[in-house]
């Protein structure tokens, strides 16, 4: 097939490096061109792990790998330290960009930005690639234009060190630009128990679940007179992630820019 | 009809009293004898409410009713006072009652016991008479000699001033009885933002959730290795007391000795 | 106040007029100026309602109001036959007008949105004021670009005659627009019990769940690998209704066409 | 520890064996003694799996193992032909069993509560090992006794072939023998789209929701006059049947006697 779109991955060893494999073996308009893997050089991609059947080589280095194939789009799922070079790398070279790690600073966004802009070159850093809950998040935030009392549920498995949720966090985070402050509940509310109303986040409330058996879910609940909105989503495995990464790569090919977050390529 | 149950209800202008007139009007086994209100005594139902077409004779005591009328159970949905006074009174004079109130102390409840018991007369006193709830409060006792982690959630509109709910803190005493007790959550688990994991209650953990268009829910939660269990109870109006009110008439016919809680009548 | 909005409203004695009037007295930015009721012209509100105390007078007609007071919004709750009769009107008056009524045509719409345009007059039409069902059926319609898989639940009461309900189906006909078609399910299911998938809309499943106690609800599921997203609506009461039509009063003063369904003044 | 109790596990290889491996691990007061597996016997457990590390005997059948170890109770998760073959062989040998298989007719099981009574040893034969399924069923079945209105929802992911469920049509019939019959929903109720009503069983609704993401989930709803009781489980992965398992083998270190189906144990 001529219109292919074919990919490099890096980091094909790790947990969503693997999940990614599969994806790109399952859909028909994606190419696995080749892989890098710091550690593997000059392997072929069947000796490093088992999940698909593919003998793409092996580059030890972003740099090798561009000098020796041709392909449309970069797929980085490493850390965050090779995510940037790699960043920076691809756009330098005019290369389109899939990334999927934390941890950039507004300032090496911004220069990013400037590259990608300068270069007309298409980027998408993601920090979350689950697509149900981008959305749970971007309907949230449109919702709270028109339900003022909002409160936040996140439930997860009790093996979860923090409370709230970085999720719960970055919702909240987002309802507050469309939401008119208000402190909820009745003036006169008493807690007889301490922590019965969660956390209060300027005025709304965050609830935070743990119990073994759950996995990772989040609801959104809006209230006004006579009437309940709730937004859910429920991440069941880290195959949730992958509807995530293929709207990316599809959509990369059609930009010239650089774009921060899911949820600003999801109309 | 010869075996209907002949019905003396007190405190026919409340919102429960209104209730309960439907409920004996629309239940064939039920006949309404009279009625008992200190305000209107020598009236006529009619005269003092809309929502059936009954004239039964208003009594201004519980003295003159029963020294006028026969019947078999005194449905009393006064108030903690009166309630008290009617139930020494029925049991004394060894007829049936079931009283809808809180408010008993312990001697109080022992007494009346020991009354019920040498006079061999039947009485329940319920402070719910939601089946409903009562059911969930009975199942979630039940499933906590199998599940260790639990977690409550209780849901209300933002006019009530207290959390948790009254119903909550009696679902977490009636848990605590069958549940092997535990810490929940992980072990260094930490609140970014403090109450978020809600108010606990012997390591269990109670969440408030106050929003305008809800009514009454609750809703418990069990956790175990890949499974939970979920118990929910929604209210949508004071229609629902008089399932309980229904069954209460129907077993204090049956019963010589005092029950306290639709739960111990319920199997 | 200078800059309230006044408003006419025609259906006073109706039970969605009766919450009008209620929120118009309660929304500081409205001014209730005058009500429309073809039985008693003449009268004061006073003299025909007990939810508000306001005396404003009563025109039997929307000609008779309209040579007689300043105002800048008809509000209409009538019934399909008076309200197209007032849309014209007050068009071709030049005077913004909120429709709350089903029944019009396409043809019927497409002459009134012609007068709107030429008239330069903000009008909006809306048979479903409630803010939520529209926010469910608006998120659906989006999420659908992103979830093949969906299955809509709509919970009601025993009462309610017809299976699938209106908002399901129009729900269904709101994601048919942006869903890419497939038949649902396992290729080889099969219902060992006829029904139990549901009804098939274009691959698509509904299920209509009918119980004592519910009131009126739907959820609406997309499922994708390893993750699920849910939006829920939750109608309480006719409560749920006006938050729609102080929407719609806001917003048609800002409009000089005719908008038909809240879901396009909603962002 | 000299009261552990000692486990003999037949089909330690298959998706239920290998959990039960780590189960009995990691559980302090059990200890595995052998294993049975038809194919590898004079094995060591070691050679066969690599979920723990355990290096008892590998039979080839139960009678070699009887003859050769000393144990407490055999755990089989074999399949219906080797389960039934083992059932009547350690009731002969008094030899305390756990049966996780399906297929017994009631001839059989007949045989075997007649045998398990004569050597009085106890016997637990479950087709279903999920505790919080069987409590589920089993709170239903007691729930029906009050809210005749009842609908089943059961969602599955959509590799799923048959609908409703098995377990959906064991709870309808335990909700059976409870529930006053009543054809639900309204007298005149339509179907506009042929199916949306779900299943009908006995007047009672089943509904069947398959999507991609979903596990293993149901709810049972209760509904009555102005409340809805609802009753949930979610299953996460094949570890859920677990906790049956254990206290399984807990309990009929108790029993003289057999014992069908696990919620007949549980209070």
């Amino acid at each position: 097939m001529t219109n292919q779109i074919r990919v490099v991955l890096a980091g094909p060893r790790g947990k969503m490096g693997l999940e990614a494999l599969q994806l790109i073996e399952k859909t028909d308009s994606f190419e696995l061109v080749a892989v890098i893997d710091y550690k593997y050089g000059g392997s072929k991609l069947n000796d490093i792990q088992s999940v698909v059947q593919n003998n793409v080589h092996v580059y030890e280095t972003f740099e090798e790998c561009m000098n020796s194939e041709k392909f449309d789009v970069l797929l980085d799922l490493t850390n965050p330290e090779v995510g940037k070079k790699h960043a920076f790398m691809a756009l330098n070279n005019k290369i389109r960009t899939v990334i999927g790690t934390t941890g950039f600073s507004s300032a090496e966004l911004e220069e990013l930005k400037e590259l990608a802009r300068s270069n007309e070159t298409g980027c998408i850093i993601a920090p979350n690639f689950a697509i149900g809950a981008i959305l749970m998040m971007k309907f949230s935030a449109m919702a709270a234009k028109y339900f003022q009392d909002i409160e936040i549920l996140e439930l997860h498995h009790d093996q979860k060190l923090d409370a709230p949720s970085g999720t719960a966090l970055k919702t909240a985070e987002m309802i507050k630009g469309a939401r008119v402050p208000k402190q909820q509940g009745h003036p006169n509310e008493i807690e007889t128990i301490e922590g019965a109303r969660g956390a209060n986040v300027e005025g709304m409330r965050i609830h935070s679940i743990r119990l073994p058996g759950l996995v990772a879910h989040q609801q959104v609940m809006f209230g006004g007179e006579g009437q309940v909105l709730t937004i859910k989503h429920d991440s069941m495995n880290r195959g949730s992630f992958m509807s995530g990464v293929k709207v990316s790569i599809e959509t990369v090919m059609k930009l010239d820019e650089l774009v921060y977050g899911l949820e600003n390529i999801m109309e």
